[in-house]
């Protein structure tokens, strides 16, 4: 071999939130150093020698944001050598998922700048930013039908209409209520509330809650998620 | 920061094949330096600074193996800390299959022993590459059910009964034969070929094909492959 390897490895998070009846929302850090100084990028950092991964991407969105994370997994490691104009940099990227209650950015970040920006009004990001942004987004769609995802973008009680309109978002076409309706509700993992909320000029919605251990007990006997949007 | 980070970048790659009627195949390499020198593992390396990490996986698998690769997709990375008792490795590990017709190991490896191991008679393996392999045979029962995968570990032609056996064999469960070979048709991506092949003492079998141009045709107008086993 003889030349030694001369790569960092960094972990980049893309934290998704919605708001009721509100578009996807990604959150970015302005950068405070070059290359990009002054631009858009994920939230993410090198990696500490004694960390995990995991433990890596969880304290730099502690340092950069404050937000909470309500779930994380592994999306895609992008490797190509120029990536990063500095160093050559593997970036292990992140999926995050928010409720609206934990969006809440700490005063005192790291980062120059800390902004929620709406899917549809985003800037030119940093890096290539943009592909694992867009690997993301394909990622949170397919989880959709085979994974009750959405749940972790809501409130832990929300109104049935929140849970439509953030499937009809993320899948961005309309889907048919009445089915959706129905096949949600007979998995069983979604039970009423006896609270009603009173949203905009409507009429009170009843608001419903996902039941995180029943779900996982039907996991355990087999039960497949599965509901399909064709 | 301060402390420089110390982590080297490996990519590793867990081969399957399947032989008509047999159970799945690992391909793996016996390590000839320390640590775990004398034991089984996937075959992988450090990524050299100029080549992207798909290059890297493709080098060290014909470097090691000299095998061709009829499918590869990136699967997961794994980064705890002391997952290498030498230095920090982040591993970027890859999903490969093989055709039957592409098995053939070659001569003049770097390994000092290369071969193909039955799922069901694994020795045990170095480093955390027993996670790495679960992990694998996940992704691939997983996609199972929604990419037509089975055909890049079946030869061009293959009767019908292969592709049933190797379904079955992936799930490790009986299925339907008749709602298989029914569903599977109907999807208009396997064509009867006009030739038979005598299997055994059995009768002669008719020998279909798998249609990936009308499988890209029939994707890009929205047409998804969703066969379930439940």
């Amino acid at each position: 071999m003889g030349v030694k390897q001369d790569i960092r490895v960094a972990v980049d998070a893309v934290v998704f939130g919605y708001e009721s009846k509100n578009n996807l929302s990604v959150l970015l850090i302005k950068r405070g150093i070059e290359p990009f100084k002054g631009e858009w990028a994920l939230p993410g950092g090198l990696v500490m020698n004694d960390e995990s991964l995991e433990e890596a991407v969880e304290r730099e969105l502690k340092e950069e944001t404050g937000i909470t994370i309500d779930y994380l997994e592994q999306l895609y490691t992008f490797g190509k050598p120029n990536r990063d104009p500095r160093n050559r940099v593997v970036a292990v990227t992140y999926f995050v998922l928010v409720k609206p209650n934990h969006f809440t950015i700490k005063a005192d970040t790291d980062a120059a700048d800390v902004k929620w920006f709406n899917l549809k009004e985003l800037p030119k990001l940093a890096f290539d930013h943009q592909l694992v942004l867009d690997t993301a987004k394909e990622r949170l769609k397919s989880k959709l039908s085979y994974q009750p995802i959405g749940f972790d973008l809501l409130n832990d009680e929300f109104p049935f209409s929140d849970l439509e309109h953030l499937y009809m978002t993320i899948l961005e076409k309309e889907i048919d209520r009445r089915n959706f309706r129905k096949k949600m509700l007979s998995f069983g993992i979604i039970e009423e509330t006896d609270k009603i909320e009173k949203i905009g000029s409507g009429r009170p919605a009843k608001l419903f809650r996902f039941n995180k251990v029943k779900f996982q007990q039907l996991t355990v006997n087999n039960f497949h998620f599965d509901i399909k949007f064709v």
